[in-house]
């Protein structure tokens, strides 16, 4: 066994509680290691010396170093102990806190086991149930659809389909989303995720001046109420986009700072580095953007209830919480608390790039977005930087970095308004485009569609990657409508609900096994010999012959 | 490079602020790769992509298997992102959480450097002041000494000084605490950690059925009162034992769970899986144990009500928390949050045997029992499973299981009420108690000290590790006692408070060099040469040879 390779870390992504009872352990080894038998030898805290049980690891995955054994043990006595026994040419060897050992004495287990000392329901990290069958639209509003007809439109600036600049105005609105509800409907979409809403004055409303309306441009209360009855009625969740890093410069709190500086009641509500000249910390390095200063008991009060304010009295689905890395643990701690109190099922979902682990241990947020399934589909697809196998290794090495609840509920995308469009990142081919989709429903986790992949929208980066919806291009008989649809059906209807993903790589052609339903890409540019067993949707594939990016959906 | 060896882990104790403008990385390798250079190559969050910094990280520590380089960063911009550069043969490598690659491109950072996005003050772990000169007398009330000499005897059932049973009464109270506050003091301790003192049937008082008083064979309120404040006028701390996990059968609402059934309000309290027989979740399988519901709301508010009863009533300093590692997460951060508003140098202590990282992030306990500590010395001194060099090797292993604020104020212990006594274990070998004595104040963290080691006291396991205090052995001119007056005095001065610690080895010669001093163990059996350059204390040392098992503590 190689030594340096060998990782297990209890009440960690290696070891976590899917309930009361059944406790999921994974231990990491050389992938070049194939030991005959993986087991873990568990049992309970205060009878371990002298009872100790059995079970099997299977070897779930590899990355590219490491193998993954994985257990799930269904646990009557949950104050769990556990070593690992691993038989390597016919012989035993024990990995506990004391690491590889010849030799364990169970004696003295109390001082070297692994342990979950008990296991806490309140500490468990759930799925949340809607999550499961659930497709994401991400609309960025003021691009998406006018539906104010009648509205004050000297704001605009940017005629419907010419590319934006930085400060355009196309005039999208709620309004416009109610609009074409059923357009998205029809998609089999069942859950909107929109940029944020509120009073604001830039295009993106990133930077908001009145947390507690909708921004005018955009409509109004009641136009935001319409929508979210109107998606519930079709059975559509929202998700609402929490700026809670920073606000407008425009905000009230801010202006009464900028007004009576050190005198204002506000001015600790913001992290203040001079007075004179004013100077503050703010997002980026944008001084229209001041940050909120969290450690101060009055803000976090303020943010949360913004937060259960639109839960309450809109009945929204969730939250996408902006520039979540930068807010502390502490304030994630407090607004999970108070957000599950409103509504237990309400989804947070972070927006941190990078492993997100440790706000993913079901004390903060739920989910993130999940860029880096973004960053591996980019360097397979677009970049090259990745084989076939290496795309592989890489997402067994995402499925590994969370517990199995968090990974169901991650927002994998492959671009939003933060990036350059997945299409135009792969040069517009549409081979590509349709397979990372058949992969990004497969995937572990939850699919979103930044708004207009269904039309092959371009883009480069910000502000290109926010162009108007074209409307005129809609064709619901286009193979990538197509596809969306039939992916968006099998996830609403639960075929892809299951945590049992096993992607696999042999010579360029990528399986991902679900229960149900397995999805078997060519990742060659070249044709493969192919013969599905029961073909439920296929690109690229004819006569026994899948070509060059080609894929097909089986039921199993 | 071993890429099998490589880690590094954002927001762990890989990566961890010291306070908010000082964050502390950490990077594992192999311990055979000897890299020409390792540099962190850090930046701000915002312009990275364009403005990259570089600082060396020094080779710190070495356990069995790997190599720790670390650096510290001072920063204006909190907004921290970095990846690691190797330098090995002339050629550098880089690792991010794309692994260990040849080439790394700036410009895409954002999707797989590593971060610490924001230091928020509020999520810093930071050590206590007062414990960076502490040294613990951990007091098993009912063997120490009796004071209340016209008590009620009649449920003493133990003669001072003969071996105890499990039941066993000796009689030991808080005012013979008191009347030996003097003696404790002079061997220079300046804190007590005291087994529990509220009302309970047993001797070892675990299972409390009242926790507003004081057990009457222990003494009153008063008593505790006069001992606290006694003890603060000399300057010394005052830690309780928290027995939350579970309580006494005999407490009123256990009582009216039985009485009642169903029908009492204190039912869901405890965690009851069948009426009738009454069955219900219990410590170990102690039923006259019950345990805690800490799910239940009501619960946490009673027991942290309890918590801050006796801070801001009696003014303690601190809880040790019994059974900690069963209790929920979610309880603990509840409990920090209202004992640090009550007290905030208040210091909490978990009874984790095991890797107790997870709790040790800020947001639960400040520091645990620190028995992984104990079994090295254990493994090393009594089991002769270590040899210096393992036992140097698994020392640094265990700095480098948490931050350096964790560290410091980890409570160090050769022994407690739960274990054999050290000396017992050692065969009563006095050189070995010496030598590890010295390592327990030379390791990072704070040295707890099992009442009667000063005099040597001997036992096997509980209850014989719980027998009467000897107080004719008292001997202040004995080496023993010479010993920790000296190690009391360093530790109380300051000489000890630095975090940085070295350990390492050589031919059996074992070095803990600490700012101010440093220690010098022969851990052979033999002699060997060695010319001190600044003797402060020295054991089995002449003429230019310290013995087998002898040690010199050097000033620096």
């Amino acid at each position: 066994m190689n030594e340096f390779a060998i990782e297990h870390i209890p009440e960690s992504k290696y070891c976590f509680a899917e309930d009361k009872n059944t406790v999921t352990l994974r231990l990491r080894v050389s992938k070049y290691d194939m030991p005959e038998k993986v087991e873990v030898v568990y049992g309970g805290k205060y009878d371990y010396a002298t009872v100790q049980l059995r079970a099997i690891m299977k070897r779930y995955c590899e990355d590219k170093l490491f193998a993954y054994y994985t257990a799930t043990l269904h646990l009557a006595d949950v104050r769990l102990v556990y070593i690992f026994a691993i038989t390597e040419n016919g012989k035993e060897y024990y990995f506990s806190e004391d690491g590889l050992t010849e030799h364990y004495d169970y004696t003295l287990n109390y001082y070297n086991c692994f342990q979950l000392a008990y296991v806490n329901d309140i500490d468990v990290m759930k799925p949340i149930e809607w999550l499961k069958t659930a497709t994401f639209y991400q609309i960025f509003v003021e691009r998406f659809n006018i539906g104010l007809k009648d509205k004050d439109k000297s704001y605009i600036n940017l005629k419907w389909g010419e590319l934006p600049k930085p400060k355009s105005f196309a005039g999208g609105d709620i309004k416009g989303i109610t609009e074409k509800l059923n357009y998205i409907n029809d998609l089999g979409i069942n859950a909107l995720y929109l940029t944020p809403v509120f009073s604001s004055i830039s295009n993106h409303k990133y930077d908001i001046s009145d947390y507690y309306n909708v921004d005018k441009n955009f409509g109004s209360k009641d136009d935001l109420k319409e929508l979210i009855d109107k998606a519930h009625a079709m059975g559509m969740k929202i998700v609402l986009d929490a700026v809670f890093n920073h606000c407008s410069d425009q905000i009230s709190q801010f202006q009464d700072v900028l007004k009576n500086g050190r005198k204002s009641k506000f001015y600790d509500w913001f992290i203040i580095t001079n007075d004179n000249p004013l100077q503050y910390e703010c997002f980026a390095s944008c001084k229209y953007m001041p940050k909120f200063n969290t450690s101060k008991k009055e803000v976090c009060e303020y943010l949360i209830d913004i937060a259960t304010y639109w839960i309450k009295e809109f009945d929204i689905d969730g939250w996408r919480l902006d520039v979540s890395d930068e807010i502390s643990h502490e304030f994630w701690r407090q607004f999970r608390r108070a957000v599950k109190e409103a509504k237990p099922d309400c989804v947070l979902i972070g927006e941190n790039w990078h492993d997100a682990n440790v706000y993913l241990q079901g004390d903060q947020y739920d989910s993130i977005m999940n860029y880096a399934f973004t960053k591996a589909c980019l360097d397979f697809y677009a970049f090259k930087r990745f084989t076939p196998k290496r795309f592989v290794e890489k997402l067994n090495e995402l499925l590994m970095r969370n517990c199995n609840a968090a990974n169901s509920m991650l927002l994998n995308l492959l671009d939003s308004h933060d990036t350059h469009r997945f299409f135009t990142q792969v040069n517009c081919d549409k081979d590509k485009l349709l397979n990372a989709l058949s992969m990004l429903y497969f995937f572990d986790g939850v699919p979103c569609i930044y708004y207009g992949t269904e039309i092959a929208l371009q883009g480069y980066h910000d502000p290109d990657s926010r162009r108007t919806f074209e409307w005129d291009k809609v064709d619901s008989s286009s193979t990538l409508t197509q596809l969306i649809k039939y992916l968006c059906s099998l996830k609403a209807n639960g075929e892809l609900a299951d945590n049992n993903i096993v992607i696999t790589e042999h010579n360029g052609i990528i399986e991902v096994v679900r229960e149900k339903y397995k999805l078997i890409l060519n990742g060659n540019e070249f044709k493969i010999k192919y013969t599905p067993l029961n073909k439920s949707f296929a690109y690229k594939y004819a006569n026994g012959e899948l070509d060059g990016w080609g894929f097909v959906i089986e039921k199993i």
